[in-house]
């Protein structure tokens, strides 16, 4: 590494630790979202995001070997944040014909949490030269941004569908 | 407001109070990250979204209005966390060339928080028949985008112009 990138080599290593325990907690929380997620299609989408974060952590564990350094977590006050407002839905709005468009509301928060890391992520691997690092960074990016397209339009139609069955009721 | 909506009508005004409290605290962190800022583009493009981010704000007063509410924000937990992590990095940062570039991923980050939040409540003011209000929160969504577009350009030509800064001291 060269001395021009000290710097960022640093602040590339702590995003890294940052997002490495965002994932994690990510990992603790879907299988909750899913189980409460009323809408078949919805926890079907909660448990298909499960396994890819399953890889997501071990693409960024091969970073972590990229850089050596040990795969190591740091708490990421913003996904705790993020995360306690989607346990908060669940139980504000638990029985609620409002709980699935919650939920989703909640997992769109997440993910655009972690576009934006994976975006910078991404742009600093570039300029460290990490080649390797920005094809896995670049395939869970794409994951990610596709996650969250793949929820909008289940909130669309959640957002309808539950909207009838109230209507109904 | 009909009775379909009625759950969907209180998980609304709840995410309006979040990102009015968001916004809020965007306004107080701003001028702390375009002081801290290095590169005279950056702090620019800081001081630009203050002043859209005070029409932000507006806005969101006039959607309370529109669902006859007073303006009101909630502790939103994410943009706390979001905000802690960019006032961390201000002082963990200070004078090294890779402080513009921490700043970046901060601010990306709190754009993609608000984007999310901004693109669901679009969604459910649609569904809630609250037309006016949805082009209220698209003109906001449209702007946030528009600056996690910026800031992304920006990110690209600092994180250059700040290694070969390095490589010349």
């Amino acid at each position: 590494m060269t001395k021009s990138s000290k710097k960022l080599d640093g602040l590339f290593h702590d995003t890294l630790k940052d997002i490495y325990f965002a994932e994690k907690k990510i990992l603790n929380t879907l299988p909750k979202m899913a189980k409460a997620a009323r809408n078949q299609e919805l926890k079907e989408a909660f448990e298909k995001h499960y396994g890819e974060t399953e890889e997501h952590v071990e693409r960024l564990e091969q970073v972590f070997a990229i850089i050596k350094q040990k795969p190591q977590g740091k708490t990421c006050a913003a996904i705790v944040g993020i995360t306690d407002e989607g346990a908060e839905i669940i139980t504000e709005y638990k029985g609620s014909p409002a709980l699935d468009a919650g939920l989703l509301a909640a997992a769109q928060a997440v993910e655009h949490y972690e576009m934006s890391r994976y975006g910078t992520l991404r742009t600093w691997a570039a300029e460290l030269g990490l080649t390797e690092a920005v094809t896995l960074l670049e395939e869970t990016l794409e994951e990610e941004e596709a996650t969250d397209a793949a929820l909008t339009k289940i909130a669309e139609s959640v957002v309808n569908q539950e909207a009838q069955q109230e209507a109904a009721e």
